[in-house]
């Protein structure tokens, strides 16, 4: 079943149609719309999560997570815009004895208008139908269109009805969400004249292809894209020497976690050489579950990326097997090791991300060396260190927040807080913009300024009328005001 | 002269070289490069208005206005970094008890890194060299390389060296500012490796190569360009009646101010059918001071720019000469007129932005005419209402905001106050982004968030240690706390 172009365009015009609607409608309102959502989730869950299951074998535990992740993720976007700061607020009142004289000016962002999301294969509820970019969107008063994945289409459609019926009866505007399925009708979305901004997750080169079509329409649009991440982990001599055992452990649960298919997954894990680290891994490891992958597709390639690594004269296999029947039989975890010298040579080859439950140990001989090597490291959402507190790492965390969106300290990278402070994006490819896909300040990315330029206080936005009837924080002349 | 490419290659490396040190140093001490460069152009305001005005003939008041606004840009910015709330600071404290646990988190914004900036024709100071695109970039620790316009290539020249010197008695690292010239030396500079993100501001066409270059990259990079913009202004019938000549003499000194050559000249203005506002305009437009333009090259397509419009049978020349010899004689100001339903039939043609002292009138027969024709109005910088009182306004002031940037009541779109609230901004074309590139939120365009998780207090960045040495505004666990 896919959605033809005439359906696309009905659709789309019906959103354009909501959007002024919804840019009206009061912050409590939309707030109202969230929760609404979330409560019709959570009362479905279980069915939910039993379609989810059967399609993406993911398991109830994790998925039952995943649920709770998600009608949290659109209650915490209820309080954001409850809050009020997500509307910038500006106010600088008119100064008749400058030179020039200075107009009355306030600034506040207004919605987009009708939002394009593209959901991910790896997380069916929190990056999908109504993950944080549907929930961001929708938050700041923006209609939305989800490209359903193929990978849980039975589970995307359901939902579709869950988001619908919610947020019609919670008054929502009709046409203010609207699922379409097929390549062909994702690929139009993204070129339509309706559609003001993009939110996508997924692989690099499906990205990239949707990124060009944003970025070449006559009017173009900004494309929010996460796209791929080899998510580099560093311990240093001192963490290994103290706990190479636990180090190894964190690992393997963290490569391995979801089999393997976290965008946050630790990719290449640099080591100091001669410390012993492989062999603790491979112990560890020994045993580790593997699982079935999400689709047939990613499983194909599994073991196509480990050959492909492999056939590098400098990479060995430290454990697992780089033969495996991923489709039938499910993943088993795969540690693979080279040299930083071998990386800084090939980097296009070496660090190349590998969905599923793979790590690459990269071997290195002293912190210059580590630097050099980081340096080559692409974009990434995460970047994590384990050290000692007395080792002097300061060059080593300046390098991986120039490569990252997010640095952890003894940590790993695998779990992504949802809450105000979180930021998962990074330098390219791991997004293509400078922000965030969870977390509050994701609202940000569907909203754009307007000034007003000496309007009547009657014709002002409420956020802007001279007694802040909205109660939100404004600055004020200069100065950051509270309510 | 124009840079070579080795010439450049060298630049944007010791650009990459600084960028890490400007990252590293402290808020005032940026403020103090900005406050430094600010008092070296007012030292040197003389000379540099002479040269300018040898250039760009737009006179030596409009240039002093212009010098003075260009440093009072620079210690808005010195002013807006020591405030701090750029840093946007957040800081969500750990949830042990929370399912999953949340680890401690805290989110900041870091400069990118290179920027290159492409000045334009039209403010040979407060849109180029030290203008506000690198006023905006350097406050937050970003690299600048300057394009120089061609057409005021030895101002650029003077400019540069000011401010290199200035920056680097402040005490700014070496590579913190460059300058190249000559076309080829600007497209490689936005495919520049090293550069991380593109300020423009100039035509359609130019812009647009440039932003088709930004995001054809294999690591695409954000291209904030403001490009051209029509900037509607609407009539009423009631302010038509009580206040013609009046609005009729503001618009004429608004459409031939800096010889109609401002990026937010009123180029096209809706006015009621049959409230005889064209007399009035050829009225006040009788006498009105035409003079040079800027370049030859504008001169030139000048008149072109009236003839296409007076192709168009349903336009008509209410003033002015439509033959001129605007590169000899200078231009002199021209009035057209047409009807609301012709600009709905072709909009592509009848709204196209000429450079130069002309404006088009559009007659309406009914406020729904003039909703459905500002429906066809291209994204602008601004959109203007002149209304009484007691009209009801809503419905157009909804329109106008849709189309622009910044909305303005009972005033002209020219001058634009540099501010907290300011927004120089709009949907395509007017600008490529989201982004200002006037007042102080142009600073957040080259700055990306990092997220600091389980961070020691002696490797977090300053901003977001537990006792707020900075003493800036931050959000702590959801909550705005003010220093």
């Amino acid at each position: 079943m896919t959605t033809t172009l005439d359906e696309l365009r009905r659709l789309t015009a019906a959103a354009a149609k909501a959007a002024p609607i919804a840019a009206a409608a009061s912050d409590a309102e939309r707030a109202g719309w969230l929760r609404a959502v979330a409560d019709r989730l959570d009362e479905h869950a279980d069915e939910l999560i039993e379609i989810a299951d059967s399609e993406t074998r993911l398991g109830s535990t994790r998925l039952k997570g995943e649920v709770a992740r998600t009608t949290g993720q659109l209650r915490l976007f209820a309080d954001v815009i409850t809050e009020g700061s997500y509307l910038e607020a500006i106010i600088d009142h008119a100064d008749p004895s400058a030179t020039p004289p200075k107009p009355d000016l306030r600034r506040v962002l207004h919605p987009l208008g009708p939002v394009a999301v593209f959901s991910a294969s790896n997380f069916p509820f929190a990056f999908s139908v109504a993950g944080g970019d549907t929930a961001s969107a929708l938050a700041v008063g923006c209609p939305v269109i989800v490209k359903a994945h193929s990978g849980h289409l039975a589970l995307s459609l359901r939902m579709a009805e869950l988001v619908g019926a919610a947020l019609e009866e919670a008054g929502a505007p009709a046409g203010m969400f609207g699922l379409v399925t097929g390549r062909e009708a994702g690929n139009a979305l993204v070129g339509d004249p309706d559609i003001t901004a993009v939110g996508f997750t997924g692989s690099v080169a499906g990205g990239r292809a949707l990124f060009d079509i944003a970025a070449s329409r006559l009017d173009p649009i900004p494309f929010y894209g996460e796209l791929g991440s080899i998510n580099p982990v560093v311990l240093t001599a001192g963490a290994v020497e103290r706990r190479s055992d636990e180090l190894a452990k964190g690992l393997v649960g963290s490569f391995t976690l979801g089999v393997g298919q976290f965008c946050t997954k630790p990719g290449v894990v640099f080591v100091p050489s001669g410390a012993g680290f492989e062999d603790a891994v491979a112990q560890s490891v020994d045993g580790a579950a593997g699982g079935p992958l999400l689709t047939d597709r990613i499983a194909e390639a599994f073991p196509g990326g480990i050959r492909r690594l492999l056939d590098d004269e400098a990479v060995r296999l430290v454990s697992g097997a780089a033969e495996q029947d991923a489709v039938n039989d499910g993943a088993t975890p795969v540690v693979l090791a080279t040299t930083a010298a071998a990386v800084r040579e090939r980097p296009e080859t070496l660090l190349e991300e590998v969905f599923g439950p793979t790590t690459l140990l990269i071997s290195y001989d002293s912190e210059d060396e580590l630097l050099a090597s980081l340096a080559v490291v692409p974009g990434s959402l995460t970047a994590t260190v384990h050290a000692e507190d007395d080792e002097e790492v300061e060059g080593i965390v300046d390098a991986l927040r120039r490569r990252a969106g997010r640095v952890l300290f003894a940590g790993w990278p695998t779990g992504v807080a949802v809450n105000w402070a979180q930021h998962h994006g990074g330098p390219y490819p791991a997004t293509t913009s400078l922000y965030t896909s969870v977390g509050a300040t994701a609202a940000r990315r569907f909203q754009r300024p307007v000034a007003y330029q000496s309007a009547p206080e009657r014709l002002l936005p409420p956020a802007l009328r001279e007694d802040n009837p909205l109660g939100i924080p404004r600055r004020v002349d200069g100065i950051l005001v509270l309510p």
